[in-house]
């Protein structure tokens, strides 16, 4: 009984603190304030914008949005060293691209290939093993990779900020769904422990699969086919396809999450679109309209006219990444 | 205050009025026995079967698991009115099968033509419209249509005691999860309602669709394409698809269930499997190896060995459909 009742006094407690000061990353502005109005009228029973808990629903893209994205996306660089740990069974790719430029250290030449190339990565490193072997395999590179850059684990390189409007719109009763380009098995490894997000609300790229007995025993096997790219005019079909219900609040930060933030910000009654834009070379990196990664383009042109929220990181976050701030 | 304070009472109070008297329209017996068993031993913390909440995840078949599937699989019901609803605007139907065989009324000679006719059927009745539009016409069917034998609307075809099975769950923490070979957007139409699972939670078979702008209003267009059927071998795969965490309980029918079943019960630490048996040709329909619809053969065979629970519908449960009883 004694839990039952702690328990109860921490939910009753909880809401309250976070009410308190919500969003300490978030430096008093416009985005806040944007953030928290759109929370505060959502949640107002009785009031004109109120909209019932299950349909709060609230879209994040992954890379960019909620973690950095610079100087590759990190599924390539997850992609990169498998092929490198791989490579002792597979001898003919020494002479044979897109494999031989990862082998020498050049990406530039590895990816000359363009798609087709990038597929052929994708799909050596992805592909051919069951649902259990590849988890393994992702987890253990999460534990020892670290960023060329700043030499953090990649699961430091989350937007501290996010987490907290993910927390916010969580203790107010959303829903938080990832709605990323990225492989969605790979997101699914660390997207519970770090973002707080379960497997079954992250929606993302994927290749087919196929169930097997070996041995009487089940498994599923990853296949070298894709099935589907979720980006671009792709996320709003697999929000439909995997949540069937509008959102009410999307994020993004490239043109990539465009038909994600204009389907979300379409519905009727109170709507939420909010476009995190790198402008913080110092502490991150400064990039849209001309970047090859995270384009931010069309998304930005349409931002005055559909509303959305233009975050300015350098101005408006007081930190970047958890812990240790900057 | 008083408002939540309500709540809380509520929250209080609700699972020791559940826990009084589960399951009421099962009698006692091994079924009931073992279900209320496998929950005791998975929510028992410090137990040695506990699992967390997170990782309660159950799956549940729709046709002949939720609810009745003879004559025919409700879609089948649906899309045969619709052809009739639109035939006014297909003259062409009245000379081309499958279209003339509903139209007079003779579906054996609609679907003469074996699985193509069936696809005919389903892309006319089911793509050609935007998301909102099919939504619009199946809540419309749902509320006129009838069951030809019973007279019920479909949605009262529903099986008490596997709604009291799904709220006993979601009672104790689970997550319940619709894994069924029909569309997913004709389930989720009803869903959240009847059985208490939200849109996100029903996984389904599909046909394609794509995100489209009209006047400057974003639209999303079913398109007359298979995008998946998920039956069989394929329902492991979308659970992998969708849920991304393997379920630790899972409830069919036929042998459509039969790798969810494995794929469930092949898991590490507790596992429930149950198959739910169509003996009851006087309150229902007696079926299972030689049915067309809902065929049960090899789940059946395999369920001793796997220890799957088998519930004999007419022995076990006192109430077949909510509030009339039989």
């Amino acid at each position: 009984m004694f839990a039952r009742y702690a328990l109860i006094v921490l939910f009753l407690t909880l809401p309250i603190t976070l009410a308190a000061q919500p969003l300490p990353s978030w430096n008093e502005g416009k985005s806040r304030t944007a953030i928290m109005d759109f929370v505060e009228l959502v949640t107002d029973e009785g009031g004109p914008g109120f909209v019932p808990t299950a349909e709060r629903i609230a879209v994040f893209d992954n890379d960019g949005t909620l973690w950095a994205e610079k100087p590759a996306y990190t599924q390539l660089l997850f992609a990169v060293d498998r092929v490198k740990a791989m490579a002792p069974s597979h001898p003919e790719w020494k002479g044979e691209q897109p494999f031989k430029g990862i082998l020498e250290n050049d990406l530039e030449a590895a990816l000359a290939g363009g798609e087709e190339a990038l597929m052929k990565i994708i799909m050596a490193t992805h592909a051919g093993m069951t649902t259990g072997e590849f988890e393994a395999e992702a987890a253990d590179w999460f534990e020892t990779a670290r960023h060329p850059e700043t030499g953090k684990a990649y699961t430091e390189m989350v937007y501290q900020p996010m987490l907290e409007v993910m927390e916010y719109l969580r203790a107010n009763g959303f829903k938080t769904f990832i709605v990323s380009g990225g492989g969605v098995e790979l997101m699914r490894v660390f997207a519970e422990e770090v973002y707080g997000v379960p497997p079954e609300q992250v929606v993302g790229s994927s290749i087919k699969a196929e169930f097997e007995m070996r041995n009487n025993e089940p498994v599923i096997v990853k296949q070298p086919e894709l099935n589907f790219i979720n980006d671009k005019a792709g996320k709003p079909v697999a929000i439909n396809h995997h949540i069937g219900r509008r959102p009410i609040a999307a994020f993004g930060n490239s043109d990539g999450d465009l038909q994600m933030l204009q389907w979300t910000t379409a519905g009727d009654g109170p709507r939420l679109g909010v476009i995190v834009h790198h402008t913080d070379a110092e502490r991150e990196w400064a990039y849209d309209r001309k970047s090859h990664v995270g384009k931010l383009d069309q998304a930005l042109n349409e931002a005055p006219d559909r509303e959305w929220v233009v975050v300015d990181m350098k101005a408006e976050w007081n930190v970047i990444y958890p812990d240790k701030g900057q």
